[in-house]
């Protein structure tokens, strides 16, 4: 295939400096889905974790590089799982960590950076202005601003889970198609290179809501189409405005980019409580959304969909999914 | 220490016939707990995997040494989760397994063990009653009956978890205690001698709930004390009638054993959905009941405790926690 920004042997030396504690996540067959679902389904559950979700591997690359440039400080927009992990691993290593996020953010998240002891800043808007405003205290303070999915860190540290699926000498992956969810894109476009390198036969499907369509309608048009505001309760991938450079390897490397309703997504999150027994973010029931949705698709097919988080303000949940058990 | 059943050389070797799936679960600390708890708290986390119990990583060795000699029937009696784990196990070895249950076993439970393809037959009685009918089966069919913790191989399964703890040879254990939910023994007296054997300055503390206390009795009581009853929502330790082979090990390997009540056990799985997005059963929840009662004992200390089970009926499980987020 043609080149991303990613490189298959800087993967594989990025794992080297993640804590193993977010490494080599459990991957398993849920069969107790799968009367529902009609096909077989494999979990990647990236929330049993001290930070609840993938983002501490990109993070842990980052905050390593920069202790060991010795470097003191680090400022990021988040819409929350991003700035935890930042907030922990920049902790480890004695940085000074600063979180843009939107004061409309998803307030257990907010709680757990301020806990791990990062430097907040709420901003009266959505995310896109979070980034705005972590670019200007990057510029004011002359520290390192970390942008998800732009730096190849972050798109780095999520590809490590792809090898985690396909980087098995011994034997073909299991399964015929890998659902991811798509925000920003680090995780789409690190999954999506390490699959296309080493199992191109997987088939790459990413997924976003109908809500916070901009980036999958920027990959079937080929070229950045920004969206004037987000409506959906998968507050993880609400963005409005992809970055050109991860439009283009997202082009080389997902076989498909599909849209799912916030009903399909709630769906979903409850069948992982009901039948997995595990408590999801709305961003990481995209793909079992995508499966209700397109059952046709999928029917007799194993597929791997990965449960990139579990950070959700309970009494949000409530609210989606019902209370449980009935 | 004096000799338990089990020997360390065999556990290792026992990790090399279990399924990658049941092995190297993940262990985190969830700093979400600790400000309600006191103390540092690590999760080992024993719910991610096909059967979403430890028992996985037992039938496992017991499944492969059937298979190896040849053998072609099991039989067990379960409260479910034992019997889940090794339907599942057998299957993958073209085992025939029955499975006997009481017919008040956990629902959940019972339909994955039928959906594992194994046969189930229920008792119109406890576990107790289920275990006299599974040892009249393996009579009458001259097949291997699987005792929980009495067969030293569910013992070596549950200790694997042990090592994974504590069999370190680069570092001291950060943790200087675990706590481990007693029902038959096998998974304390596995993880126990483990611990002991690696690494006795970490205190073992043993769990049960004041409802089902034969084995705590026993061990203060260094006999056998059985019971006529039990009155547990935490169906996976509710035996009356402790095994003493069981019971000489755990005196050899338990520094304590302790009591608690069910609002303690269905707070602590409250406080594990909350603050840690862990839906689990009772049993698994015994270890953050022991901390709420006994705050004082654990204040400032780092805890470890084993998350081992997440099989729970829906509806049950909503009387107990409440709504979710309420």
């Amino acid at each position: 295939m043609r080149k991303t920004r990613l490189d298959t042997d800087r993967i594989r030396a990025a794992r080297r400096v993640i804590n193993p504690v977010f490494l080599d996540s459990p991957l398993y067959r849920c069969e107790a889905l799968e009367p529902d679902l009609g096909c077989a389904v494999s979990i990647k559950l990236e929330t049993a974790n001290p930070v609840r979700s993938f983002k501490g591997r990109g993070t842990e690359v980052v905050a390593s590089q920069l202790a060991d440039a010795g470097q003191r400080a680090v400022v990021c927009a988040s819409a929350g799982n991003l700035g935890q992990a930042l907030a922990w691993s920049g902790r480890a290593r004695g940085l000074d960590v600063t979180v843009v996020a939107s004061r409309f953010a998803t307030a257990a998240k907010l709680d757990r950076i301020r806990a791990l002891g990062a430097r907040l800043e709420l901003v009266d808007g959505d995310h896109e202005l979070a980034r705005e405003r972590a670019a200007v205290i990057a510029r004011r303070d002359g520290i390192r601003l970390l942008e998800d999915s732009l730096d190849i860190e972050t798109c780095e540290g999520a590809a490590t889970i792809g090898l985690e699926l396909v980087d098995d000498d011994d034997a073909a992956p299991a399964f015929d198609a890998v659902l991811i969810a798509l925000g920003g894109g680090a995780l789409a476009t690190g999954v999506g290179h390490v699959v296309k390198a080493l199992a191109p036969e997987v088939e790459v499907i990413c997924v976003q809501p109908l809500g916070a369509p901009a980036l999958t309608h920027s990959w079937r048009q080929r070229r950045v189409v920004t969206t004037d505001s987000t409506h959906t309760i998968a507050d993880g991938v609400a963005g409005r405005c992809p970055i050109p450079a991860v439009l283009d390897d997202l082009l080389l490397v997902a076989d498909d980019a599909v849209l799912v309703e916030e009903a399909s997504i709630v769906a979903g999150m409850r069948m992982l409580l009901d039948h997995a027994g595990l408590v999801v973010e709305p961003s990481a029931a995209l793909g079992i959304a995508a499966i209700l949705e397109d059952g046709e698709r999928f029917a007799g097919r194993h597929v791997v969909t990965i449960v990139c988080g579990s950070n959700v303000d309970v009494g949000s949940y409530h609210r989606w999914v019902g209370a449980v058990g009935c």
